[in-house]
């Protein structure tokens, strides 16, 4: 099918927040998209500050007038970064709740009929927060690999590399410039995102 | 404020549904505004098809996650171009109800405290459907005049360049490419998009 439709659910991350190019990874992978000769539209639904909790309250509402029967509309969740923030002496939201919010969506996008996939949260400044991430994104594996959907961990890879934290430290010291979201962007492609889009509808198993 | 956040709805021109580069115009306000150095986020929230009565049953759901008390919200809307397309023999909506759909979401947007601007529908390749357009985006300039609520048009000056319609022709019949969102983008640019920003917030009034 021709018409290809994602849906980007997540939090600033997703939506691009520091990028001066106004693209974030979702901008990049639906010109990578073009670039390869497949013509990709994204809705870009990330929300600041949002956790897996929040996003999993909103999607469905957000969903529905973006999804259009001719069409072949998938989704990807990116949550979990906002999550492993303390407010007030804790966690925003606890690593069990996280999978269990994740672990909803996937049930909803199943019932909806939506190919899904998850990526997994970027890395934080700080080294409290950017080791629960990691332990969050090993646990995201573990729900997507149970249920047979694309994960693709990217906190490993920021790191790896200096530019995400240099920019986010240079910015407002949580979100990255055109360096940062160039090297997320690439580390979804690498990881599959447009071979998963041009393969087949898989809707997650249940 | 240093913390300004855009809220932009509309329809698959808001979307920037065949942009190769993934940004639409939103994301060139974007790359523009961070160029003048006043770094912008926006929130993409164009739905393909929608008419401005659907456009109008649908914002304030999703505008409430993306207030955040602490920033300078402001919302633009761009709609009309669905209203004017013919579907089993008749408009889609009529001017007079894109009207009242475009004057009740002023009405929402000065009861919610955001300032709001308008622009005006791109005009489509069918030349009777351009007139409707037209005529529409001029029915718009006076609701906007009666509420003091900036509004930019842009039809008559993306029929000035053929790069929208050559375009919009070698595409799917009805949206643009990279050329045709420049050309949009800078019309609202060239229109003062920035110089709204950066004015000290109004609400549209009632």
């Amino acid at each position: 099918m021709d018409d290809l439709r994602l849906l980007c659910f997540g939090d600033s991350f997703v939506a691009g927040v520091g990028d001066p190019r106004g693209r974030g990874w979702v901008g990049r992978v639906v010109e990578a998209a073009h670039a390869a000769g497949r013509p990709l539209m994204a809705y870009n639904l990330g929300v600041r500050r949002e956790t897996s909790v929040e996003v999993a309250v909103r999607w469905r509402f957000e969903a529905m007038p973006r999804l259009f029967a001719g069409a072949d509309c998938r989704v990807i969740f990116a949550v979990g970064a906002n999550d492993t923030t303390v407010e007030n002496g804790s966690v925003r939201v606890t690593p069990d709740r996280s999978c269990m919010a994740l672990d909803k969506m996937l049930d909803q996008a199943t019932a909806l009929g939506l190919p899904a996939a998850v990526a997994g949260p970027p890395p934080a400044c700080d080294t409290e927060e950017q080791a629960r991430a990691i332990a969050l994104s090993a646990s995201f594996a573990e729900v997507c690999a149970a249920r047979d959907v694309p994960f693709w961990p990217v906190a490993e890879t920021l790191l790896a590399s200096r530019t995400w934290l240099d920019e986010a430290a240079a910015g407002d010291g949580a979100h990255p410039s055109a360096g940062g979201y160039d090297l997320l962007a690439r580390t979804l492609l690498d990881g599959g995102l447009l071979d998963w889009l041009q393969a087949p509808a898989v809707t997650p198993g249940g």
